[in-house]
């Protein structure tokens, strides 16, 4: 690196450490509102995104246009595109963020102490929250609203694409906040630094409080590595659904149909299939006709295989799978497939690949349903349903920050809650320590 | 680094790799156990410290001698010390955390779906715990005895001076282990490769669930930088006690000089004395004679120099602070004292200054009382008691790990709660996502 990239790094690095404080400063101010003008606040961002959804949705459009130009894929675009339509939907999901239940102030656990202290810990907002995400801008007006809801300022770095989008709309944001009497750096962008901006947000330790980092592989994988700052690892989904020999075969086959094929693209979609061997031979021809007609391509291990051979089932959907797919996420119409002896095995098959966010039994056998569902190692369980509920939304949290695949702080969708800590208050009277 | 040494390097941490792999096999065995017989173990635990006090404290008799004639400090050689009493002490502390309430398996969020699905949140050991410490030889005990609780596998790095001490302590836990028909590798020391063996605990991702500093400033500050692995931030305290010109005086002194002087090379010591205009001019003075006869230097802003010049105070106890000062933590009979015009002005020294650990406002004054504890930003708000009560044991968890200054995920002592984290369990009936 040149010195003066250097000194160009470092000055990005020292003004998003600025916007971080000028943040901090604002969330005071958030902070210090009780919940009912909080959720005034979101009401009037939401009635904002409606106001000026035509604005809005003309800048997207240009963005939508540029990245067509650059050859962006159809179904990244899909994701880019914030329409009208859209637009109307992410409104109501920051009305109904405003409605959820106020995450601060509960006290979460509270006692006297033998000393006739009064102990209370209470919930209150993290500070200053930053995350860096891929080109959604939808993503921005969840995360704002969700923020704002439990009394943080946001920091945001979206995807290069949606560039002018997202400072639409945080100059919207900005314009609600100063309306409501709080200062607009509250919430900021530091898109224009580009990567030295994300760069800045994994390091300015001291500044933010926390990092979510939301996308592939590589982007968290430089986040864990490279991050000073507390970050929560999200997203990776090697998604298993174990078939018990107890399992309700009628019931099943609808549940992992929709696991994987419901939407194809994203964390909570199923990738593996573990089928226990006594009923293999009967099950896996139902299951994987079910999987082929929905074009979904099987990666067998050898006794799968064997078992498939001479249904009539479509040969160029049945694959020998290698030793690297049981730790593939494919994110894609193709589903790993194998034979097991016993739940002990799937058990620890599990354990070994799973990126640890969710994975399903299949079982009428209550024995085998607590045996799997305390000894898997992962955010979610899911008994006789389908993968795909593990979402903020459907767990009744409004809308989601992410699903942390990691154990400290959040494990699961993230929401509200989640964006709290806690602080003790200890009420004396003179108490000194003996 | 020469390559012989990259190697040896890699070596040790494919070794710690192991052994936290290892140690994550045996935690399976401990996390199927039930609550009784976590208990059980650690009982036995205790029994064994006492049966074994005799070698245990002749073992680190040698490690005391060693220390003594490489010139460590009396005040260190005090705390790597475990005679019998303090074995007796432990092995107290052991059966105390036995009696304490089981954290896993509480149900902390449920409810049903809309879609008739049944969620349960529910409490469940984090995996593998790692903790790098100084030489005290009783934190191993503490650690151990929280861990098993938790149903979490332990990989310890205490101190060099306290090497011969840890491994007779390792070596007990893992007779108690065997015995109790769980693998010994579920407690395991690192120690034998030094340094390396520390940085390899920083860097074991997916091994390891969750590192703990704790020790100086420069440990915490290395791990915080190179750790891939999560970690948690302990034990900097730069305390701050606020007398708001309500005070009750004759309260408020017992108060200051507890928290000054109880013990003075601890965390949760107060550095610094932050006093309201209105009342310095009487207060000061009464402090300050209370202090020096306690033998505290006193580092004084101007005008609390001022206002102590000619009171008859030892001068060599009154020094002018620095600006560095307000950031220092003494660990020391030294005390910051800045006289400031405002509760506002107070919270803001605090919250640039303070290190969010433990801050008391001393006060009679209501609305400053809420005011202070909203507005400071710290792990721990005393008001009107010492802020020598931020403990573990004061706060009723029995043993603690640590007291933590970051947000994520603990804040604050770390009893048995922080050593868990969660798992989302849904019940359904053949649910799919429409």
């Amino acid at each position: 690196m040149s010195e003066s990239e250097n000194s160009d790094r470092q000055d990005v690095f020292d003004r998003v450490c600025a916007m971080a404080d000028a943040a901090a400063a604002a969330q005071a101010g958030l902070a210090g509102m009780n919940g009912q003008a909080r959720n005034a606040l979101l009401l009037a961002l939401a009635d904002a995104l409606i106001d000026q959804a035509d604005q809005i949705a003309a800048v997207n459009e240009q963005d939508c246009t540029q990245a067509f130009e650059e050859g962006m894929s159809a179904g990244l675009i899909d994701r880019l595109r914030l329409d009208k339509v859209r637009i109307a939907d992410a409104a109501r999901g920051v009305r109904m963020v405003a409605g959820l239940t106020d995450p601060l102030g509960e006290v979460v656990r509270g006692h006297d102490m033998p000393n006739g202290m009064r102990l209370n810990q209470v919930r209150v907002p993290l500070g200053v929250v930053a995350m860096i995400y891929e080109a959604r801008p939808n993503v921005t007006i969840d995360v704002v609203a969700l923020c704002l809801k439990s009394g943080n300022a946001a920091l945001l770095r979206g995807g290069h694409a949606a560039q002018r989008t997202n400072r639409a709309l945080v100059e919207l944001i900005g314009g609600v906040l100063s309306e409501q009497g709080l200062d607009p750096a509250l919430v900021a962008s530091v898109d224009r630094y580009g990567r030295d901006g994300a760069q800045a947000l994994m390091k300015a330790r001291g500044h933010i409080d926390l990092l979510v980092p939301r996308g592939g592989r590589g982007l968290i994988r430089s986040v864990i590595e490279q991050a000073t700052v507390p970050t929560i690892e999200t997203g990776a989904g090697n998604v298993h659904i174990y078939v018990d020999r107890s399992v309700d075969m009628d019931q099943a086959i609808p549940i992992i149909i929709n696991a994987k094929t419901q939407r194809v693209g994203v964390c909570n979609a199923a990738e593996k299939l573990i089928v226990h061997r006594d009923v293999a031979a009967e099950f896996l021809p139902r299951v994987a006709q079910a999987l082929t007609q929905a074009q979904v391509e099987l990666r067998l291990d050898a006794v799968s295989m064997d078992i498939l051979a001479g249904h009539g089932l479509p040969e160029e959907l049945l694959v020998r799978a290698e030793e690297a797919d049981w730790d593939r996420e494919y994110l894609d119409l193709k589903m790993g497939v194998r034979v097991v002896d016993s739940l002990d095995q799937a058990i620890e098959h599990i354990n070994r690949h799973s990126t640890g966010h969710t994975e399903a039994i299949l079982a009428r056998d209550y024995e085998a349903v607590e045996e799997f569902s305390r000894r898997v190692d992962s955010a979610v369980i899911m008994v006789n349903a389908s993968t795909r509920f593990t979402d903020g939304g459907m767990f009744g949290m409004g809308a989601e920050l992410g699903i942390s695949t990691q154990k400290l702080h959040a494990r699961g969708p993230m929401g509200l809650q989640e964006l709290t800590t806690t602080k003790w208050i200890g009420y004396g009277r003179g108490q000194v320590r003996p």
